[in-house]
């Protein structure tokens, strides 16, 4: 495998993996979904068969044609395609892995393990320290903890900047991003990346204020949401509904988001301006709730 | 499959899946292994490819081998083989079972959702209450958490005794026999069958104050062991220093047992003549700590 | 302080500290208290300003008053009156203690730490090793975790029987008297003292099918209330129901019970016979929900 | 009691309740602790009888007499002088904020309940709205969370800056402040408040280099201690250390800080320049560890 030559940076899509409504993968919207996340959210690079994209619910043959079809799809449009290849059982995960490398992926990404697990928290600080030595190809980690002790340490410790951090808790990106995240990973950029992205631009110009201000819109959503309880289902009905690309049911054990959430969210979502309608400007603040 | 007509009751075994020392499976001390559970320690029940047996940490094709493998060798010596078949994507889980119906196992298992999860503490005695009109094949289930209000009110419910209802804390099973457990599943069952199975008849014959010392001998054991850190590699060193049938090490993510923890074992095994050695009589109980 | 002579044994009902509506103490009923606990649960130990009795909700002076009005009112009545005397600041704890001795108490019991407290859980069983060389007068502990490998172990230290090892789980007596507990300290021993006192003379007798007959029509109870919202609240509302004495409402920050609660609660304590009316016999079974 | 006119801002260090070595309250070093706090770190607001106080740990008494003294001893030399009169019994606390008003104290504080407790996460964001109602004197909250999701919903709902909303996990300020927060409370600002101050000069001048510079360095030291065992005993040794000052020992049940925590502490603190030695310039960078 070709490792990056460019380091991962900006917003990265966690990909949701589009069903049909009996459940099997819905391949042909892929390369829809690739020109909408680019065209229309300003979204480079993907992270695919993640938890966003259900990949553990998937079998292993399917994951690999999902990757597959992601990386065909998303030649020469996409920065970086980096394919999750996690699994309970390290030899698919192998497979998995030398599979990416097979397909021209740009990077690979591996979930800790979560059924036989440590006890004592793991803290990722440690976890860099040296760490190439024991991996030559690792090129960073995407961190999805609010322990902000522990991220501002490994972007201490990462001063030659040799390494990705990339931050995964959406609703709280501003406060990664002023602890030098180079980039965030998660499940709103499919279709809040324009508003990340403007967050991203106006705090790169230390505008601070402005950058506030689109980030307290993103929370006001996340808020919202998370209190009629989220999660990739609901992630599924958002992207249809925003994108207007079917993104289908979810695998069981998940549970099909109801009709009223997805009502409710779309009733956010137009007082927020964050779905684009004619005849509205896209800049006005919400008036606050 | 054609379902057990007698319940499932006594002591199950959650068998460990042996290895070699490169990390293969090692079939063929399996025949030896059903040999031992069934003389030595009077066990004829056995849940293959569970949390003990590592059936997360291997491949679909070695899990259907090693079901194959303890149905063959267990036939006319055990009661019941009992298959998990729990995985992380549902294709996967219906492979499984369509298989151990094949190859005529007695049952299989299936473990909870553990990734995608529910938020709430699912109550079992409530999962109880109609189940039969969802799955008309339960049979029954594997309880192993510690809260016995909800243990008590599943055997409350299951006044007509169709389920099995199986307790899964080994070093509390006394309290669960109280409360109307019909069995138990454990991983100790693997060395300390016999030793159970006495507490069992004495619990049986109402001869209260001996089933409790042997309670008690069982839980300085593993109280003892839990505080070296006790989990599946620990299990596989103890199997194979008790049975003599080389267990090997454990798959990643697990770490072999250290050598300080099997010589600890060791010390504290003999110290409850839980094993055996000539001149030594085997009902002598160990002085208090 | 006279430390009692012999053991604290059997039920001990975790007093509810009476109060007026306007939240001042309700003395006047302590005394109808005492009596309703002897003669209508056969409950002769009690355990006064635990959390049940809003102790640490108290003032200190309060506190002492309350401990004096038990302590009077209970003598030639009760065998043992235990007062608590935990609180956060140590000053006052040996204030209250012995103010407890002055008054003639049976002896005192004391919360660990909660608010600066043990990062990790500590082990009963490690606690009561040595732990007369520390405290001199050291008696018994009452062991309200679910953990019953560490309530096994301590009883199993204590083979001299030289303390009390009283169970506070109320819902599952039944699975640590088969361990040895030698009582009980709870809330629901105020108004199922009499239901709990006869699972405890079945055990005795080794009845077991009684025993936990008993135990099953008592979970049903408390498995109930525990869906409804269940604590010093609801027991209030309960006791007054029950005893048909005034409990008043708790003081802040618990809320009143609901109208709603204690109307469940009513119907269910009647489906259970846990009510006492004329005309209804009071040991038929509830026919299983 | 005279609500305070302006706003409290800035830092606020959460002050040590000096001790003897047999555990009496130190009273005498109180004026000097003010005089520390003021010219050498620059701090003029405080937070008197919190946790880092151990104020849960003191007599009402002495509760009262400590309040006195730093009042008295903050007279035209600290901006604001803030009591905590949160205790479990609401009586107290309300006795204790009757006083807090009597000795001119500028504003008073109360944690949330922590014996009796609400067993669902309370969200700070819906307890600020329409809290003026229920109490008309509220000035603000002390946010002790990680969840910046929570806090910039608080931020978000306060644009009429009507409240102070200060943050209360050190280590993270930073990530705070670009979320808008007015000020912190801590236990550091003791002895790091200076290096704080500095971060917060050039956050407010958007020099985000050099604030996110200051923030490593204490996170640094804040990381390095918290995995030696970081609490109220361990400030009371650094503080003693880093000012001079004796703190004393801590009260029961903390126990007295090790002296190898102190001497690794004052390395770090060394080897990060945050302990002023003639000859050592003060800005100074640690090398990257």
């Amino acid at each position: 495998m070709a490792f990056p030559k460019k380091k991962l940076q900006g917003l990265v899509a966690a990909t949701i993996t589009p069903m049909t409504e009996n459940g099997e993968i819905n391949f042909p919207v892929i390369g829809q979904y690739v020109d909408y996340l680019v065209k229309e959210q300003g979204v480079k690079n993907i992270f695919v068969n993640g938890t966003t994209g259900e990949g553990l619910s998937l079998s292993i043959s399917e994951r690999r044609q999902v990757a597959e079809e992601w990386v065909r799809q998303g030649k020469n449009k996409l920065d970086q395609v980096v394919i999750h290849v996690g699994a309970l059982n390290l030899k698919e995960s192998q497979e998995l892995a030398q599979h990416a490398a097979e397909i021209g992926a740009d990077g690979i990404a591996v979930i800790a393990p979560f059924f036989f697990k440590s006890q004592n928290k793991v803290r990722a600080e440690e976890l860099l320290d040296g760490i190439q030595d024991k991996i030559p190809s690792f090129q960073g980690l995407k961190f999805s903890d609010t322990d902000l002790l522990d991220f501002g340490q490994c972007v201490d410790q990462n001063h030659q900047r040799q390494f990705a951090l990339l931050f995964g808790v959406d609703e709280q990106l501003l406060s990664a991003l002023v602890l030098g995240a180079t980039g965030a990973v998660g499940s709103t950029y499919n279709y809040l990346g324009k508003k990340t992205n403007q967050m991203l631009e106006a705090f790169e110009q230390k505008d601070l204020a402005s950058a506030l201000s689109y980030q307290f819109r993103i929370q006001r959503f996340i808020n919202y949401v998370i209190k009629l309880g989220f999660g990739v289902s609901q992630t599924k009905a958002i992207m249809t509904l925003v994108s207007g690309i079917p993104m289908g049911p979810p695998r069981l054990p998940l549970q099909k988001a109801t009709q009223e959430f997805t009502a409710n969210a779309e009733a956010k979502l137009k007082s927020l301006n964050f779905l684009s309608f004619p005849g509205l400007k896209d800049g006005n603040m919400e008036a606050c709730s």
